[in-house]
């Protein structure tokens, strides 16, 4: 395996690896599992200044990354092997999800365009066909920082980079549901005890307990989860009766 | 203004300020508009080994942060100054909004604690009512991007750190929907042109033009915010009505 493959676009090429330099994701790219390639979009300015943005058509505030600029990066980024989703990290774009996150840790790896400024010209993001990914809605002051999450989110998933498969699996919405409470020792700390089932040494009521937690807090904190969750549960049911 | 005041606590310190040193929010760090305490929660460990997890209760894969551990770092950064929210970056949290970081860089600050392994004791989570935040339904290999993230998000809504305050106003969700469409030189890129409208020099039209794009690309796609921004719009009126 070649390892997977993530360009970064970005006028600020400093902040990367960044956070992505240590831990499981830094020895995951010490040992080759994946590959991180930082381009400064600035080297694609033809301008003594290196100017990548421009006042925006219209007027208002701030300036707006020119289209030229970021079309010549994405290009050679795509010179570079075969063809990778193409994301502009952009408050516009589809929040992303878990679900997102696995299809690309699957893929080749992918381009990663970070908008500044006001935002990037949009013949750029039609011409190209840029995937818009956010991260939620709230406003960062570059795309940068939401690359470093999107990376992050995907290079834990890539094969051999957990230590335990298992860890995976039964975390917050892999099953669509927020994960169940954790506890570990002491027995009792400021007053508090680890629940009882918990050290039952029995395994199945510990299982059946913290699915039940799981759900709890899912119905509590997040109706929307819990809501396509219970739809997708009624649909497995109607399934099954189809096999009776 | 002693300035807004983020402590860290996290077993990976040497991730921090990283790209929060740079660009916008490092020349706001440097100038004191802003400052970053980070603590390394092994500090807070009293055995040779420096040991912040143990085995989950129940059993299972991974570790568990110690509540010890994790309170005592949290003590610690309290006895700093006035209360500050404090905030755990974790999947199982309520997602974050530009309300809520609004609503953080009016306060004094924040003090973000960083999550690795399978997740931090609950005990310590009840014990010192930790607001547990999410940026999005994905799960990072730890707490510290969301954490800059968070921090970058609010930074950047300080006074004196974005040039022109109206930047802030006119961006996605600040007025409850995504962004319009931006464009800059030259006129013609590809074969595409920028909209007429926006080059007609004509203010009310541009206005007009950007606020009914902005709705557009709301409702095309995220209907969930054109559904909140619209029964905003329609109390607005009802209010209206009142007056008559």
């Amino acid at each position: 395996m070649s390892g997977w493959h993530a360009t970064v676009l970005t006028i600020y090429p400093g902040m990367f690896p960044g956070p992505l330099g240590l831990a499981l994701a830094g020895r995951a790219l010490e040992s080759g599992l994946w590959r991180l390639d930082v381009r400064d979009m600035r080297d694609f300015a033809s301008d003594r200044h290196r100017t990548v943005d421009d006042t925006p058509a219209g007027g208002g505030p701030g300036m707006v990354m020119k289209a030229d600029i970021v079309a010549a990066a994405i290009d050679d980024a795509e010179a570079a092997g075969p063809q990778r989703p193409r994301i502009l990290l952009s408050p516009r774009g589809a929040p992303l999800t878990q679900a997102r996150v696995r299809a690309l840790c699957e893929g080749p790896g992918a381009i990663l365009v970070c908008g500044r400024f006001e935002g990037v010209d949009e013949r750029v993001i039609e011409a190209r066909g840029l995937e818009e990914v956010s991260l939620g809605d709230f406003v960062l002051s570059g795309g940068e920082i939401a690359a470093l999450a999107v990376l992050d989110a995907c290079v834990r998933l890539l094969p051999g980079v957990m230590g335990a498969e298992a860890s995976a699996s039964e975390e917050s919405f892999e099953q669509g549901l927020l994960e169940y409470p954790h506890y570990t020792r002491p027995q009792v700390w400021e007053g508090r005890a680890i629940p009882d089932v918990l050290v039952s040494g029995d395994h199945g009521r510990v299982a059946r307990w913290r699915r039940a937690e799981a759900e709890r807090i899912t119905r509590q904190r997040r109706p929307d989860l819990w809501a396509s969750y219970s739809r997708l549960q009624g649909a497995r049911l109607d399934n099954l009766e189809g096999f009776k």
